[in-house]
């Protein structure tokens, strides 16, 4: 069993904000993050797909098919967007790392069989800065 | 003469968008960059002065003082804000990095005397990614 | 289940050395590590904390508090020390990263109830330099 | 139980070819990645041990000791060679990281008792690019 | 006048070998670089250019331009290439990152009119490893 | 003109502390960097080296010999030992990056004409963390 992973990364603006509280509530809770105009990341994007390699290509999955099925189905849904304004499947979550990552493994989890038949999805890592990140294995 | 150098950084929301020109004619020119509901960066901030060090302490400047400076003066007005809404010195102007720094450096070359009598400011660079970044030496 | 990770650092001074044992042996076994005047280190501390996300908040643990709760009762310890003389708890253990590891543990898990009820310690890594590292999950 | 870490890295040549294969279907599977006249890396290992501390050092494993095994026994096999045509272990074999790193546990495996009693081998990482990698944990 | 970077990179093969001498001079003078059967590395290319911005773009020069003309006449030559063999740039020449660099910088001098009228080639910095870099400002 | 760079690196210990004065104006001036007990850092060291390269070699000059030289006489002297107590060439001097890189130059200039003809001491850069660092250029 080995596990390949691949880099990807967007930059996106977002703010962590509840709508069903004040705004007073979301400073005090949210801190600068609640900031009603939005700030931004560089977000960095680690996708670990796991299986055992094919003996005729010595591959799990091909790694150039599986960072354009990323990009096509998640990258170019991020890159240079508002999280909680232009990404279909955020509506209506807050837009926290914990969220994101939970969609994103939703995503590419359905893709992936499209690309290879002996990897499956083992674990999204998505790092909102280089000091803060999330990590999510499926359940 | 030695160089002295500190690394801030911060993040923030922006689009590239000429206020002048039709919502086509942007996405034309500033492509995904001119989305409406903005994008954003992790940005990373190197400021660089310049002197002959203080034979009693061995600095030019103390980077203590000019993190704190610096803090103060550039990162507390740029972090998790929207530069082309929230920052009082880009008001009116292009949010591009090219633009961001020069005033940076009016920021910072006004501040420094306060905190060092012996070092003179030489550089500042900004990254907006780690793949792209600007300098400018004051002229 | 997510997993949520937060990168803080200090910078120390350490050396092995075994008091029970004579100067030659402990240069023998720890080389120049053993230096008797010491030699010293950025390390690199990452806190990972895993657990369910609040729905209000879409967060397992709040990053900032995460933040100050390490600095306060880690990072303050050991930022710009010498961790076999100034350490409270490193005192009369061997300072290598396996040990301190252990003990960073221990604080971090104390005082994590205090600001979460949803996350619990998951592991700690420790950098000592960007080619040697330690992880430790709690047993 | 730790488990500590060392990295190592390596500049190596090689392909993805499949000998059995017309030229035409290695460019169709491996794209680029065929190129008859070979391209290179620079390849970053990275080698996780298991064990509980020896009270007398604070080590699972003497790093040093560990660094030393790693260079003398993969290291110099890989360093400034190509991976299919000069590299042992690689004869006959597909040169792909999923490859390369079950050979590279095969080895580390077996010398790994000569220099620690207590320290396990955990698991192998290496790195093509910084945006792709593979793990192997020996099953 | 601000200087504008582009970060690239390409996986390429190369020797370091001279023609005129001996395999046992090669050997002597460029030590494991001169291995017949290549070797290999991550190279990555920074572009600088400087100018005076377009007031209306904030633009010295256009990065994305930037970044699709360096892809298209550099890296596109070299990636996953054997330098020694498939580089039309560099038949006849020592593979070394001091004549790379020299040839890279004709080519971006010679394209970048096309994309920018105010912007002027500065600098290429060649690293070959993060350890090992060459820079070059054309004179 | 080609400006060639080799990075090495060691791991220190340090306290800025003027003798001259009381414990108390140590703290006032220098802060935790007083810490009568060190503290230490992984130093980062880039010599840069310009010339014109050898039309045989292509090299301005061997950045294999380099490495050894600048192993054998400055990073030897300095790695896994205390700067203000074992280091030869810092007895009696603040332990100031800004002190160290100027001695630094001076031996590497004196050792660099034993290993290139060609090549003369442009640069050098000392980094004390990943945001602090100082640059010299010899005047």
């Amino acid at each position: 069993m080995l596990y390949i992973s691949r880099k990807e990364h967007f930059n996106a603006a977002h703010k962590l904000y509840n709508e069903q509280w004040t705004k007073e509530k979301n400073l005090e809770v949210f801190g600068p993050c609640a900031n009603g105009n939005w700030h931004g990341h560089n977000f960095d994007l680690i996708v670990t797909v796991k299986g055992i390699p094919d003996p005729e290509t010595g591959f799990v999955v091909d790694l150039k098919k599986l960072s354009t099925m990323i990009r096509a189905e998640v990258i170019d849904k991020l890159d240079h967007k508002n999280i909680n304004l232009d990404v279909d499947f955020m509506i209506g979550k807050m837009a926290s790392c914990e969220n994101i990552i939970v969609e994103i493994w939703k995503i590419v989890e359905k893709h992936l069989p499209a690309i290879t038949s002996r990897g499956k999805l083992h674990c999204i890592r998505l790092y909102e800065t280089p000091r803060n990140y999330v990590e999510y294995f499926g359940e």
